[in-house]
């Protein structure tokens, strides 16, 4: 059994923000050797996220747009009492999911033709990380 | 380390439909002889979902209910502009998550009493796939 | 590879209530003795769920509140019908999400800086179960 753990940074100039990392991810599971296993992909901060949707901007702004809707920003947030302002965006990662693993069949992610991979920042402008970690054969 | 990798074909006659897997991937679990691992089962389309709730028709009908509210099918997303009409599927996968490991202790599925997995369809009438992959000892 | 699974039960005072189980796990992975693998948490009950995020209470009051909102409880779910009256319970499960998959890298969980894990119960006052599953090498 292998493993092979690398880390990405980010800090995304808007405040929310939907960033495409596929490339990435195919080049973890290149460098890993790995055959057959899977890529665990996730987010290290809890006011993000890692998805896997389309590869299409109108998309991205949709899902921001519904995430205001069901996890509206609002001041009165109990968890503002400790001086944080982003409760909203905790709040938009448990919608969201924040991690994924991506099956790897024959040296390859194993994904449906549209599914690409996506780390999805709701409080940005700051240094994060997502981890990736392969592992199988 | 042991894997086994299989695909479900779906085409649900319904646009929006929730349907049980739990029996095939029991099969894939035997047809594994894996006795200590994980079947990791996921949705390879973006508009649909793997979950595991409850297996009462009842509650089906409310989730998807639900859904319609929680992410509503609306002629104004940006996605639209692709001539894609479906945003609000791609909304409830979101909402649904894509995939579940489901552990494997002596060669059975070690599920809670209720515990069932299922496929959950939100732009159905074509056809669609679910991979799983059995791995472990 | 090694595996190594333990399971916790709750019975919660409350009927909604957030657990922090962060020093469980941490115990499993010492006890397995896995330096490079994972550490699997799942809800074994289809009212309860296992989830990522803030150890801040302000924020676990906030989620529990937003909930009720997302998924609110009602009278007339479908579900009721077979006698439960717990519908919403299942749906927060759906929103929050039942299983994690925590990396484990030189032996510790490989976790962001607030990363914790929690049990969240949505139907308490009676007995449920979390499997643990930590597995690697």
């Amino acid at each position: 059994m292998k493993f092979h753990t690398k880390y990405l940074w980010f800090n995304t100039k808007a405040e929310k923000e939907i960033v495409p990392i596929q490339s990435e991810v195919e080049s973890a599971v290149r460098e890993s050797g790995i055959k057959e296993g899977f890529a665990f992909v996730s987010a290290m901060h809890i006011t993000s996220s890692v998805f896997v949707n389309d590869h299409e901007p109108g998309l991205w702004s949709d899902i921001l747009g519904w995430l205001e809707q069901v996890a509206p920003a609002r001041a009165d947030y109990a968890h503002h009492k400790t001086g944080e302002t982003n409760a909203d965006a905790h709040l938009k990662r448990l919608v969201m999911g924040h991690q994924v693993m991506l099956p790897i069949t024959g040296g390859k992610l194993d994904l449906g033709p549209w599914e690409r991979v996506f780390y999805g920042e709701f409080d940005g402008k700051r240094r994060k990380r997502v981890i990736i970690k392969v592992f199988g054969e």
